[in-house]
C-alpha cells in the first residue's frame, strides 16, 4: 500500500487540475462572484449565480488559504465571491436568497435553509483568512438565524398540510454537525458542545435504524420510521458524508465508539448502496426496496463517490480496519476511472448507471468548486498521515 | 398498411390488458378512491392518493363509459373515485389538494393548479356519464377558479422574487385548450370560443419559435425567449401532446392551416427530440444544446411516446401526409417493443436511455390510469377510421 503515491495523486489533482480550472474559468471579472455553469471545456453556458455554490467556492479558497498555503491569489478569489455575496445575497430579514442573476439581482427567494448553511460556512472560513470582523459577525448571525428557523426550515414555502404526517429531514442536523465545527472559533463553547451533542443524538439515535444500520432521509417528529415515499427514502452518499462528519467529532472527543459506529454505518450503507452490476453507489434508494420517486435514482454522482472516499480513508486512518481499506480500493477504482476528465480537466459530475457521462458539464446549478477540491484535499492529507505512520 | 390490424392491436390492449389491470388492482374497497402506486405485478406499494391521478382515473372510466360502452361496472369505478375526491379533495376555498393519505386526510396543499385541471376534467366527464348535476357544478366552478388563479398559478408557493425575470409556463395554456373542449357542454359558447382563441394564440404565437418550430416550456411575460435554464427548456412530449390538442381544435373549426401547423411542429419536434442512437424521444432538452438541469433528461417515458403516437396517427388520419406515417411507424416500433409488459400486463412507465426498464412500477405518484388508456383508445379509433376510409 503505497500511501505516498496516493497522497501525490490527490495533491497533483488538487493543485494542478482542479484549482487551476476554477481559477481560470469561474471568476466573473465584470460583475463579481463566480460563474458555476461551466461546460466541459470551462466555457460559461449560464450566468445565474446560486448562493449555495457562490458560498461554497468562497469557503474552498478560504479553507485552502487557511490550511494549505497562504497564497494571496487564493485570498483574492475568496474575497471576490465574499464581496458579491455580501452585496447581493441577503434579504431584508437576514435570510440568504437561493439564486441571483449575473449582476446580483435576486431571482429566487430564501426558501432553502442550506443557502444559509453554506453562507455561514463561507464567511466563518473567510473571516479566518481575511481577519475581517464583519465577515465573522455575518457568519455568526447567519448561524443563529439557522437555529431559529430550524423547526420550520421551509417557512412559508412549506407545502405540507400542517399536522398531517409531519416529517423531519436528515440534511439539517447532519449539516449542523459540520457547520458547528466550522464555526467553532465564533461560537460560545457551550453552544458548540450542545449542538454537537444534539447532532450526534439526531444522527445516531433518531435517523439511524439500529438493525439495518441505514439512515432514513426523513423520519416522524418523534423519530419513528414512516412508510411513505419520503419516509422510505435513502440517500447513501448523504449518509456516508455524515459519517465522516461524525468521525471528525469522534476524533475531537476521543470517542472510539462513535468512530466505530460511523465506520459500521459507512460499510453497511455501501453494502446496501453499491451497484454490483456496474459499480458505483446509487444516488437514491428505497429502504423497503420499492421504486423510488427520484427518476435519477440509479445515477452515479461525483459528490457521492468523493465523500465515500473521504469516509473510507478517514475510517482506515483512524482505525486501520481492513474492510475500510478493501472498500476504499473498490470505490477508488470506480471513482478515478470514471469522474476525472483527462482531456479538459476537472471532474464530470453526473454519470449514468453504467458510468458513462450523462451531462458533460463541469459545473451547474448544484455542482461548483466544493466537493471535488474538499474531498481531494482531505484524501491527500489522510494518505499523507498514513504515509507518516507507516 | 393494415389499419384494421393496428386498430385491433390497440383495441385488445385497451380492453384485454390495460383496463382489466386497473379494474383489478387499483380500487381501494376499504377507504374509497384508487391506489395508483402499483408495482410490476399490481400490488400496492404505497397508499397515498394523488389528486392528479385520482381525477384522471375518474375521467378515464367516465370517458370510456360515455364514448365506448355504457358498461355499468365502468360507471361504478368512476363513481367510486368521484365520491372520494368530492369528500376529501377540496380545501375551504375550493382549491384541490395535491395529495391525500389513504383515508382522505390532506397531505399536500393545493400548490399545483394541474390538480384542479384534472379534477375539472374528471367531474365534467363524470357528469355526462352519471347525469349528476352537482358534478357538473363542481367541474364548472373548478374551471372558473383555474381561470381566476391563472395569472399566479403557484400562489403563495411561488418562490420567484416578484418582478425578477417573470416567466410564464406552457403547461397551463396547453391544458386549458384541451380542458375547454372537455367542458364545452358546461360552458357558455362565447367562453369556449374565447378560451380556444386564446389557447391557439398562446401556443402558436407565443411559445412556438417560428424558425425552429420548437416550443419553449417557459417564455417571458411579453412572449420573448429567455436565456436561462427554464427559458431554454424543451419538453418534446409536452409540445407534441399539445399538437394533437390543436389538431382537434383545427378539426372542429375546419381550419386546415392550424392542422398543418400542428403537424409541422410535431415533425420538427421529433427531428430535434428523437434519440438517433438508442431510439425513442428524450424527456427534456435545452434549445441551445446546453446541459439541461433535469438529470432524467435522457429517459424514455411512456406518456411521451403514447402522446406522440396519437399526434402522428391523428395528423396522418387528417391529412394523409407521408411523413406522419413514416414517423408513426418508427415511434410505434420503439413504443410497442419497450413499454408493454408481456408478463404481468399494462405498460412500464420509465425506461432509461437504452430503453431498459428503469423503474418496474405500473403506477406511482405521476403514472396512473390515464395516458395509456387514453392514447390507446384514440389510436384504436383513428385506425378504425383510417380502415373505414381505405
Amino acid at each position: 500500500m503505497d500511501y505516498a503515491k496516493l497522497a501525490d495523486q490527490y495533491k497533483s489533482a488538487l493543485l494542478e487540475d482542479v484549482i487551476p480550472f476554477w481559477k481560470q474559468y469561474s471568476i466573473d471579472q465584470e460583475h463579481g462572484g463566480y460563474f458555476t455553469c461551466l461546460n466541459r471545456k470551462g466555457s460559461v453556458f449560464d450566468t445565474d449565480k446560486f448562493v449555495w455554490l457562490q458560498a461554497r467556492q468562497v469557503w474552498t479558497f478560504s479553507m485552502l488559504y487557511n490550511r494549505l498555503d497562504q497564497n494571496p491569489k487564493w485570498l483574492e478569489i475568496a474575497s471576490h465571491g465574499a464581496r458579491f455575496l455580501r452585496q447581493h445575497g441577503l434579504d431584508a430579514d437576514g435570510n440568504w436568497f437561493f439564486a441571483l442573476d449575473q449582476v446580483g439581482n435576486p431571482l429566487v427567494q430564501p426558501y432553502n435553509i442550506f443557502s444559509d448553511c453554506f453562507a455561514a460556512m463561507a464567511f466563518a472560513q473567510f473571516a479566518i483568512a481575511s481577519g475581517d470582523t464583519e465577515a465573522m459577525d455575518l457568519a455568526s448571525q447567519t448561524y443563529h438565524n439557522i437555529l431559529a428557523r430550524e423547526a420550520n426550515p421551509k417557512g412559508i414555502y412549506n407545502k405540507s398540510v400542517p399536522g398531517a404526517r409531519p416529517l423531519k429531514g436528515f440534511a439539517l442536523p447532519m449539516i449542523l454537525c459540520n457547520l458547528t465545527l466550522e464555526l467553532e472559533h465564533l461560537l460560545a463553547a457551550e453552544v458548540v458542545e450542545a449542538q454537537i451533542d444534539r447532532a450526534i443524538h439526531e444522527v445516531i439515535d433518531v435517523f439511524l435504524d439500529p438493525e439495518s444500520l441505514l439512515i432514513s432521509e426523513n423520519v416522524s417528529l418523534s423519530g419513528g420510521q414512516v412508510d411513505s415515499f419520503e419516509g422510505r427514502l435513502l440517500n447513501p452518499g448523504h449518509a456516508i458524508e455524515a459519517m465522516w462528519f461524525l468521525m471528525e467529532v469522534g476524533q475531537r472527543r476521543e470517542d472510539k465508539n462513535l468512530i466505530q459506529r460511523a465506520i459500521d454505518v459507512t460499510l453497511a450503507t455501501l453494502d446496501y448502496g453499491w451497484d454490483e452490476e456496474f459499480g458505483g453507489v446509487f444516488y437514491f434508494m428505497d429502504r423497503l426496496g420499492h421504486p423510488p420517486q427520484q427518476l435519477e435514482w440509479d445515477q452515479k454522482l461525483w459528490w457521492v463517490h468523493l465523500e465515500t472516499l473521504v469516509a473510507l480513508a478517514m475510517g482506515y486512518a483512524l482505525t486501520g480496519q481492513r474492510e475500510c481499506w478493501v472498500w476504499y480500493q473498490r470505490v477508488h477504482e470506480f471513482t478515478w476511472n470514471h469522474f476525472p476528465d483527462p482531456e479538459f480537466g476537472e471532474w464530470f459530475g453526473y454519470l449514468n448507471r453504467r458510468g458513462e457521462v450523462l451531462l458533460p458539464l463541469k459545473g451547474g446549478k448544484w455542482k461548483g468548486c466544493f466537493h471535488v477540491p474538499r474531498a481531494i484535499y482531505q484524501c491527500w492529507k489522510l494518505f499523507e498521515s498514513l504515509d507518516g505512520q507507516a
